[in-house]
């Protein structure tokens, strides 16, 4: 089997939040650290118009704090290629290509155009390129050739019209030029926020993954634990009273971040009423602490001209590989 | 008042045919004189597959053939600035923002949109490309900031909807970024085939501008004259016989070449029947032949290797200013 090849991208919506790392980044630091595989990671800024055309002004700031924030956790440039999709051209080339050729009725019946349709109602999105997005994204995987994209269950619909794409492409042409990507399923675990819902910087309830000391506190202070639990006082109950921690956030976190040792004793002096919310919550907080000060620490040592700098060299080694692409198709269609 | 700055384009159909050159050359030529214009001249090679997708292997012949034949006419690089849409990525990529903007609502209600979709029943064109075909002409516009598009009367409608887009533009980006070009109205006379019916390759109708000697002939020669004109022997009727010139297609190009000074002595022989229809074919052979002489010899002094290096400098200037509009409107989008 040779190299393979992996495109990913991310829309910049500025600091990351502990459910893009764990959804995201860390699968692609996982993947930056296998020998046989040559990354292309990609601030999708083009996609940020999509849905928020209506006000880009701070997509630059937010390229900014999301590069900050993939350098803190790890990611490195010397392993991957970090680049912006606005800066190399052909992606509106190929992509301006890709939707002479593909019919409307793909675009229409993809899921995720309905579903946000319905969803960002507030927004006027009904616009050619939203409809077109779709496109967009295959253009993007389609430049590098890529042969995997790490994609949850939920984007499998994404991917295939990528394929399809790529396949009419090569049929009509009659050159195999395209390479049809492999889906890369990785399991996406949900992370939620501190109210329960999805985490979700829309709904307020996100811990940033280099979350200053004073606000990991505040916020942990404020989660809720189990909502049937009955308080000190309460019913004439002693505190620490008998508690139950499925529906608690509090023990939820603490699956993530605590030793997994520790877990079942938890569980067990939670349940007996033996251990209260805070100090509870404290140690939550320390462990948390702990894990996100590696990444606060390093991104006190990445300076905001470097990424600047780290995405122009990045850029320059895609576009090399980019511009190569957009020859072959040319080539097929016959244009010089 | 400034000098104006004039935007047009052609679809790259190859050779061209006397409906071509009234229809718009003619005009391109005209307007290369006046002193207070600066022209960009564009061979549309992107928009040729908005229709032509499945088959693309004709464009680049037809690029050079319909290059000679711009400079056959006499449109001189020196003055004006012509150059090829694909070699410019700046058009994919301001078609790619505006497209954005762009709702579809506007795209569907397009008439020739609608009127396209039933007349090409046949291709299967209904692709988000098709679709955006205005938007990616609104790019082409805007980036050169035309002042005047030379249309048609029945391009109004694109040419309201670039405008549309160029307002939104500046409007939801608080600056005037984008110029709203003015339509440059011109009687664009419709020429007939040798059949009567609207001259266009799909007819096999056409008499190209640098038609030989012999074809020219030949063409002529099948020409049909008055539908209703009764020949020598029918119903006795002596040979030359009295004729109507007004259905006559002969005529009708008599009007385009002859001196106007013969033409009405010409409409009275006819009708007299004193003039029989060989000679009068005969005469606007000698007519047309003088006219496209001219265009004939000056085709035998281009060479094909020339056309390819007055697109590529042609392209170079042509670039100069579309990335520098480019520029101002990812500033106003706020993207580096």
């Amino acid at each position: 089997m040779g190299t393979r090849v992996i495109l990913s991208g991310m829309r910049p919506t500025g600091r990351l939040h502990i459910g893009n790392y764990v959804g995201a980044l860390m699968n692609w630091i996982r993947l930056q650290n296998e020998a046989e595989a040559q990354c292309y990671f990609m601030v999708a800024d083009w996609h940020a118009l999509t849905t928020d055309y209506e006000d880009p002004s701070q997509v630059e700031s937010n390229i900014e704090a999301m590069v900050m924030d993939w350098l803190s956790c790890g990611l490195n440039p010397e392993k991957v290629v970090l680049f912006r999709q606005s800066w190399i051209s052909e992606h509106a080339e190929l992509a301006l290509i890709l939707s002479m050729i593909t019919p409307l009725s793909w675009l229409e019946r993809n899921p995720t155009y309905k579903e946000q349709i319905n969803t960002l109602k507030d927004k006027a999105i009904s616009t050619h390129g939203f409809l077109g997005y779709p496109v967009l994204q295959a253009a993007d995987i389609l430049l590098y050739g890529a042969t995997h994209v790490p994609v949850g269950e939920d984007q499998l619909p994404h991917l295939e019209l990528t394929r399809e794409i790529a396949r009419r492409f090569n049929f009509l042409y009659k050159k195999s030029v395209l390479t049809e990507p492999q889906a890369l399923l990785s399991p996406v675990p949900k992370v939620l926020g501190m109210d329960g819902r999805k985490m979700s910087k829309s709904y307020g309830n996100t811990v940033y993954i280099t979350e200053e000391e004073k606000e990991l506190s505040n916020k942990i202070r404020c989660m809720f634990t189990d909502p049937h639990k009955v308080k000190m006082g309460d019913r004439g109950h002693p505190n620490p009273c008998p508690d139950n921690p499925t529906g608690c956030m509090v023990f939820q976190f603490h699956k993530m971040y605590e030793d997994s040792k520790n877990a079942g004793s938890r569980e067990k002096t939670c349940m007996e009423g033996t251990l209260g919310c805070s100090p509870c919550k404290k140690d939550l907080y320390d462990e948390m602490n702990a894990a996100l000060k590696i990444f606060r620490e390093k991104r006190k040592t990445i300076k905001k001209e470097q990424v600047a700098q780290l995405l122009k060299e990045g850029s320059e080694m895609a576009q090399k590989r980019a511009s190569e692409t957009l020859r072959r198709v040319k080539d097929a269609l016959g244009y010089r």
